[in-house]
């Protein structure tokens, strides 16, 4: 399959890379990669996927939020949040669903801030849990054949300078994470929060 | 103990009304009421608080987003699903928390769509789950005691032009919705989603 990797030169993009590599024909986008992509931009989008042409899975691990104390949180950081992390994931879901073939996936990438409680963690748990009922509820609309899931791992094992952040969470090996984003890809899966805690 | 209501006139914000007058100080609060506020224009939030002053509880059960199949959503209907359902409740929170006492609560709503796909609710989905997962990661950083939750009702039974959007989906009883914000204003709960499919 032709799979579009956003994010790939992330600890999480990354991961999804090399679960996938040798197997499919991946395109590997970022910000500064040929072509690239800035989710912050939908024109970038839509000229990405001039670029690309049709795509038979999309994997998006691409996204940015503030973290802060919720008494600290102001309005921008929830607009923030909400455009660099939700609107970001489903401007391309939106534009890049048109140029997926039928029978094809897209991926997105929420985190366990969702579900878990962490120090500054509540604007991101806003955009996540945004993402995750989003997908549960649009999946049932995908046209073609399309399936649409979420992977929501916990923190990498790779992604040393975050595990202070969450203290006593064991971290995810890259492995591990990197197969939720095979199993999004080849599975019959639709509406699916793939959760590693 | 002072309750703040705001969204009182609709059936939601009926429901929780009837389960607390009698028991506490209620100020019912709309877009069209006096006092009034209009949730989309957060200097009316902040002018509602200088007349008001401060309370025990603020319950929000106000809120609106766009009903359309996935494949039509635009960007605009995902930015006003965040601003109309998501934000709303959110600068409340943030304008309305200093004007909580010490012990007080705040109370928002979503509803069944958050966890359950309905046609056109994609949108709906989005803002109702980041109000969930806000609310779980919130609720350890509220100050001065203060608790945050969450009522997410199925539709409720006084509210028969939804009910065909709902097949299969029962009714919940007007009083059953009712009491899920008095037992959010009188218990110790923080940073609860209560679910009532």
């Amino acid at each position: 399959m032709k799979v579009l990797i956003i994010g790939a030169t992330g600890h999480v993009g990354a991961a999804a890379v090399r679960a996938l590599e040798g197997k499919h024909e991946l395109i590997r986008v970022g910000r500064s990669t040929n072509p690239s992509v800035d989710l912050d931009d939908p024109a970038t989008i839509e000229a990405l996927f001039t670029e690309v042409g049709d795509v038979d899975a999309i994997i998006c691990t691409a996204g940015h939020v503030p973290f802060k104390p919720v008494t600290e949180l102001t309005r921008e950081d929830f607009e923030s949040g909400f455009y660099g992390k939700t609107l970001a994931q489903l401007d391309l879901v939106r534009i890049g669903l048109p140029h997926v073939r039928e029978g094809g996936s897209i991926t997105l990438t929420t985190g366990v801030t969702a579900r878990a409680a962490i120090p500054t963690g509540s604007a991101a748990a806003m955009a996540s849990g945004a993402i995750e009922s989003f997908v549960m509820a649009a999946a049932g609309e995908m046209p073609r054949g399309i399936r649409i899931n979420v992977a929501s791992p916990t923190v990498l094992e790779s992604a040393t300078h975050f595990h202070d952040f969450f203290p006593g969470f064991p971290p995810a090996s890259d492995e591990a994470v990197g197969n939720l984003y095979r199993r999004a890809v080849e599975s019959i899966d639709n509406g699916t929060t793939y959760v590693l805690d």
